[in-house]
């Protein structure tokens, strides 16, 4: 049993990655990136706040465990800007790698079990999937809105883009969809995020 | 329906501040502290891993949501060192004023849903508090043997003082309690950890 425990602890241990993996994302209260660790918290604190706004009934705790593995394949993968079409052609084949190692290192049932976790967010086709990932889409354009945009300035991306973006959040939450695409329209009002065509 | 959202949603950016608060633990693949926000990530992950060691049946989804909000106290009350007894006399005072505003921030019965769990970890008597106070207790003593006896050396912490700390372990996972022991008796040999009668 203690070898069975060693290799889960090792797998703990090496996890401790994430915290070094940084988004595009600024925080609000402090002048620099969030990283992978903190953001999965901020998610599963959203999906457990906001889970009454799924269109589907949803297992929230199948929601919480996937947006906590969800990024775990950045320790490898690195985090791919979500506008980053370059960066995306060869995502999933970074990130399948990633997982084997990643997963790979848990015991043989557990391993698939967390792995199959993250497929079923990447998949995004049942309800917790859908909810998880408009969750993902739903909080950084929270926090984008709330420091006046500035990561997508800093990235010159337009609201052209962010609608590709935010769109799979009606696939999830309609609720959630709607408040996010009226607080869009009040960012281009206010200079926030350029219209564009680009 | 938009303005129970709204306050759902001042609540989720409020609590961007945990990501602010840091604890005494290094990281293991960065040279900083840990921060709550990360650090209850990680909890979440080792409660989901290391479930199957828990002396009792438990209620995982609990357990996982119990350690996602059992620092948000700290936000307004700060990390108070686990080892720092003038900081423990007045802790309690100060983390009931500040889950009044915290948890007060989100509509009434979802407020009282977060709070309670919170207050479940504090008395630690049911089988998920004891469960996630054992997580809650393993985690640093993993990271600081990790970076052999860092955050000990820098607090002048001995082996009796960590004893006692550890010593709840055993309330929610003897498995748990009996690996880090004989942990402790490893960091005392290779002189991580002084043994000390301080």
């Amino acid at each position: 049993m203690m070898e069975r425990l060693q290799q889960q602890v090792e797998f703990l241990l090496e996890i401790d990655k994430l915290k070094t993996i940084f988004r595009r994302t600024s925080l609000i209260y402090a002048d620099r990136f969030e990283n992978d660790a903190e953001h999965s918290w901020h998610l599963a604190m959203t999906a457990m706040v906001l889970a009454e706004y799924a269109n589907a009934a949803i297992d929230l705790g199948k929601v919480i465990r996937m947006v906590l593995v969800h990024d775990l394949v950045e320790i490898d993968a690195g985090d791919t800007y979500c506008y980053d079409l370059e960066g995306a052609r060869d995502k999933a084949l970074r990130e399948e790698k990633a997982a084997d190692r990643i997963f790979g290192l848990l015991p043989r049932e557990q391993s698939r079990e967390l792995r199959q976790l993250w497929e079923e967010f990447e998949l995004g086709e049942t309800p917790e999937a859908r909810f998880a990932n408009a969750v993902d889409r739903f909080q950084p354009v929270l926090f984008n809105l709330r420091t006046h945009g500035r990561s997508w300035a800093e990235n010159n991306i337009s609201r052209k883009q962010v609608d590709g973006r935010v769109a799979p959040i009606a696939l999830g939450s309609t609720v959630l969809w709607q408040y996010i695409a009226r607080l869009l329209d009040e960012a281009v009002a206010k200079g926030f995020l350029k219209e564009g065509e680009k």
